[in-house]
């Protein structure tokens, strides 16, 4: 039985709250349960040094979570003076899965930085990052639209991402912190709405994974991503 | 004219949201206008090394901004790989602040952090954090008084935090950005209920001020701290 | 064509060479084609704080690039003070499989540190450093085993790394550099020799990767493994 | 009874040495009794980032202590590798302080910096650095003036600065380390010449402080302070 | 008896292997004895900003360990976040031995790096490194001439580095660990092929040297210099 | 002729002033004419882990420049984050000088630290460093024989450092600093009072030297002892 009886194919309730906060070109509160993300998305009118004069554009993204976002308090990075390799890790992720839904040669010599920060963690901070920024992002391009300084839609689609696993030998969807936790298997799949993927990363904590529990994940990963995909539209929508 | 027309006297609107997250013993959500930040508080049963031994507790205090909590995005302190002097100065603050408030040889050998991340500024983050986190400690006591760790309360009063200052030749009270950055003076001052004062920080960002202008100022922070002592005991009654 | 008429699942000629540097417990020269990785397995008779007498070891893992190891010198991580979020990521790669082939109960309360340096760069080298850090670890055991330090041999089995890729729109095995920077899609996959997975880690550089493609690359890093996996027990057996 | 029988207004002797260094364009030995600072400005023909091409100048101030400065050794900052707090905290407020006193439009696109190094520490390091650096920063502009880089003075007047607090009950000024430590309240004021105040920095090390022993402190401030322009204007004839 | 019977004024076995790796401009594993040294050469057609504009080049170096070359594991210096002094100290030397062999003049506007790394550590690290490092130099060199980057040669001529000590109160040439461990004084000696010095260091790790002490280690260090000089040019006439 | 018409074998004048500041076990100021460098001696009553139960003693030395104490500003380190490798080379240079004087068995577990800090720079500051630390060092150690700590005098003897040259072709004891950035060789040669030496650092900064000018540069450095171990002498005997 998972937590709250919630079918195995099932994703949490996933909640995207828009204009979250006031300065940033895109700012969404993207819960996924009790995970709670604030993706801002902020436009700079320039690239970073390797790209320069190049006529084409950067979207990169930072990952932090508030000290005690978790249940017990976790030390603040910029008091230990460096990022965890785990931050890195997630940060690159989230970056590349976001490059991947934006033409860079349409967005022009500009930079778009996605700062996803986790005010409360409960499991799929970094899928849920991955959903949230990129309504975020999408919000941000909308407004270079409107004010004329884009003339090309550079958005090439929507991405999702969910964590799938294996949780006492079954496949389930969207883990969340005690599922996690204990799952022998731990794999972050990011999805185009076309089905195709960005991104899999699958991880066995402890036993190994077969071809068919490989399968039966990327089925789960699919369904639990068109869950997520039909949220951004609806709020896109509003 | 101030923003909104607010009279010279008087603080924005203060709100006090308690139990916002749900890992932290304590966790609130303040907001001086547009200013919110999300203060937690975090117990731990330990105390750090100059105390060991000695019968008591400590209090202490982190703060941070996220990227985009301003109009243009900071850089984030952790991939900096350091604090500045700001962030350094107002965490020091808020601590100092905090710990006049409680009885530590009652706290007990163990820690309370007290965590306070800006999450959208607009002028007055650090009064409105030694005002959110005050409410935030108390959650975080009255817990280990309801199970049974501690037997006495070390609360010794609540403190609340306010700015004044001097714009445009006219004393003003809790100051929102535009007013901040057009200060000539610029005084942060934190009060006990009985109007004593715990810190007392003045600045002459342009003309020097006067000793008349300092009673002034000191009379708003008074009135202000009032409204605010209101606010805290109407969240910390529900 | 591939570089040197290399057929599509073929991977490039693997060498490896033991007791390569004559201090460490297990010392390996890795050779996938060009790249070339000092891989040493160090001992240690305790074990990091988190796991004291918890009565089980750990196995972990560093990574590092030569400065000109690579095409062009690339600064040194020491001298900026720092290391990169790539070197994380693989580094984290690295000891995540390499502790999947260990029973750390067995093992008993001491680590071993896998340092894999490289020597050479020519694409692969987290997959070389996997390969040859299992060689590595398998020395470290066995001289442990030898001076009867251990009674029970904690090894699971072997593992092997190998990178599967897109490049101009085919399914190619062990990338070197020049296929590696036009790929589409990049897939590092680690296994054990029963065909199970411990790693899969997929990512789209250019064009979304379909269902169809990630099971014909699946394909290819089973075929590419069991090379590696004769490669090792040849190896091991000298 | 205050150490030496010091009566309660009254500052320790506090002596300006002028050229005290050879290479600096200000270089001044501050002492307030055993407190002894080294105070150097240095002049550079260009502005930090921020300011280039806006027609002004820059004051800034760094603070450091002598490992042996204090009664018991501190680990010398550059070997952590941070400066603390208190540090920064410090250095800020130097800063503040003398750029109040320069007009910095007409000092022009240069830099002046006040480098505040603490030989002997015995309380009022900060008040004794402002005091000193005020007197070097006089002397670098003088050359300037005297060179003909400078055409008009930019020196807008002196600044003084002071610590006074409550100990044992009683108000007392320019409190030297013994009794410091021992305040219930401690607040640093720097003034101008006419007695209007730059800074005002007053905390509650015990009990809080009412607005009738503000008044009282603010009153022996400004005693004090005046002793200290007696002794600046002294040295500054000499 | 020194290990290996070794006589005292005899080097261990030197062996220089040009084109150990493919990259670099110049590439060499010089080998004293057990200890063993990758040098690889690195040009850029650019030099440092202090000495930009002023028609000459620059040419630097640094060095590293491999955290297995040593007999028990060393920390990763990228992983503590700092070199150390040792390390520092070290490669100040390496480059000041190796710009003394070149006419920065001739060199043109372009940059030199040796990088040094220590594969396996058996004492004399610094001077293999300097050994080795005037090879790799010499093949950097001879690249930019052969591809008519270069029109003059600026090489001076080439240097060769030796330890030298007391152990056990006799004089010996070129310790290796065991010796350099026990050594009473311990000297690093820079020469060129006309004898004349570019480095000396000597260190009395227990006992002071006295002036004939020195003389004799000066002596020796011609000799092993010698040996050393015949080796370079054999493998440079390769 | 030199600055002064100084003789070519002739140090500058050295004055060593002890009880220089009030805390420290041992304070001396140094002057090596015009470079002055306060170097105190602090005894703290444990020794490094890597000596701990072993029952010897440690010294270790810390080097630091006052940012003004040079010509041009240098950068703060403490504000750089991190000690520059001169720096770190320097204070090893003064910890192995200053530990050969002293009988780490005699000394018992306990550390003294020499923080030597530049006030004044005009040459020779490592030197006068030495010089002046071996006196504040006595002052320590003799503090700790008067109040009974210590039974059996750890002193050796004496050390003393000299820097040499050759300027213009000819050898000079005691360099300034204009002596200094000219010359063909610079090295600081450090001795006990028997005549035998502790370190020799010769460094070719433009053309080799030969064994003669060796011969000759040491012969000055014994001069330039002789004459400060007699200022050492007469300071400690008031």
């Amino acid at each position: 039985m998972r937590p709250d009886n919630r079918p195995l194919n099932q994703a949490r309730p996933i909640k995207i709250t828009r204009h979250y906060t006031k300065h940033a070109e895109g700012s969404v509160l993207v819960e996924f349960g009790d995970t709670k993300v604030l993706c801002t998305a902020s436009v700079e009118e320039n690239v970073p040094r390797f790209l320069k004069g190049q006529g084409q554009g950067w979207v990169t993204a930072e990952y932090g979570m508030l000290p005690r976002s978790t249940h017990s308090r976790m030390q603040r990075e910029s008091a230990k003076g460096k990022q965890s390799g785990r931050t890195m890790e997630i940060q690159r992720l989230i970056a590349r899965s976001l490059r991947a839904m934006i033409d860079l040669t349409a967005l022009g010599e500009r930079s778009i930085t996605l700062d996803c920060d986790v005010i409360q963690a409960d499991g799929g901070t970094r899928t849920a990052s991955i959903t949230g920024a990129c309504v975020a992002l999408c919000d941000a391009i909308h407004q270079l639209m409107a004010n004329g300084t884009l003339k090309t839609n550079p958005i090439k689609g929507l991405v999702a991402a969910i964590s799938v696993g294996i949780v006492n030998g079954e496949a389930v969807c969207d883990l969340e912190y005690v599922e996690d936790s204990a799952a022998e298997t731990d794999m972050n799949v990011v999805m185009c709405e076309d089905g195709r993927m960005i991104e899999v990363q699958g991880t066995a904590e402890g036993e190994p994974f077969s071809h068919e529990e490989l399968l039966q994940l990327l089925d789960l990963a699919k369904q639990g991503c068109q869950q997520i995909f039909a949220v951004q539209h609806q709020a896109l929508a509003q």
